[in-house]
């Protein structure tokens, strides 16, 4: 266990909302009322798989403040939906890993698209998805996978 | 999905942190560190399930404005234990069953004893466990279930 390993690394967060056929209406109401309530900035729709995501999602990316706000309401809204929340620490394997918190059924994540990207995934709302970055970071390894 | 489930009734939180032979030295560093970094409430050591626990664990009772503290650095500190974190909002049943986050592997929490009980479960530190509540509450079965 690595000692004090300081959240004031956290940059921001990614809530995953997860959902299928059967519960995209659920995912939409959802994605009506969070940003009503909430400082955040919505992803598109990824209706199919994309990243470490097995399954149609949105993201919701918001600061460290917000945490308190809307977690506990995602805990008590999220409408039987499977929540991935992770944080930002700019270790995407681990923060995805081992640093993720789950609210609803857990997901299994393909977590091999990180060593295969070996850099950060792209998964921000205003790129594409599914492209490598143009300039991958120095770091090309999961040393502390 | 329940519009606008308040948040505002969440009194608390639980973390439960679990832990096995294995384990147990790092569930022993996690009980040392979190009370000299965060106002928590420490119950003690279950070394048997007790409750809807199905595994050895010790329950972290904390405040709300704590939990932007202490999630976060649960996230990042919890080195590999499994750690459920439920709110408290009057219904046992709903905060373990779909109310909780959890932090690593998910553990099949044993949520008859609630149906069972009938009422609030006997986890508090200073409770003999295992033992039905004295004054049953009102509300007898779990209709949300």
């Amino acid at each position: 266990m690595p000692r004090n390993n300081d959240p004031g690394k956290i940059s921001g967060y990614h809530a995953h909302i997860y959902y299928d056929r059967a519960t995209r209406d659920v995912a939409e109401r959802l994605r009506r009322v969070i940003p009503r309530r909430f400082r955040v900035e919505l992803g598109r729709w990824r209706e199919e798989p994309v990243g470490p995501h097995p399954q149609s999602m949105y993201q919701v990316k918001f600061r460290v403040k917000e945490f308190p706000r809307i977690v506990p309401w995602l805990m008590l809204n999220r409408g039987g939906l499977s929540v991935l929340v992770h944080p930002n620490t700019g270790d995407d394997y681990q923060d995805h890993a081992f640093n993720a918190l789950w609210l609803g059924d857990r997901l299994t994540l393909r977590l091999d698209v990180f060593r295969k990207l070996g850099a950060k995934p792209t998964l921000q709302p205003s790129r594409p998805a599914r492209k490598a970055p143009k300039h991958p970071v120095a770091r090309p390894t999961i040393a502390s996978a």
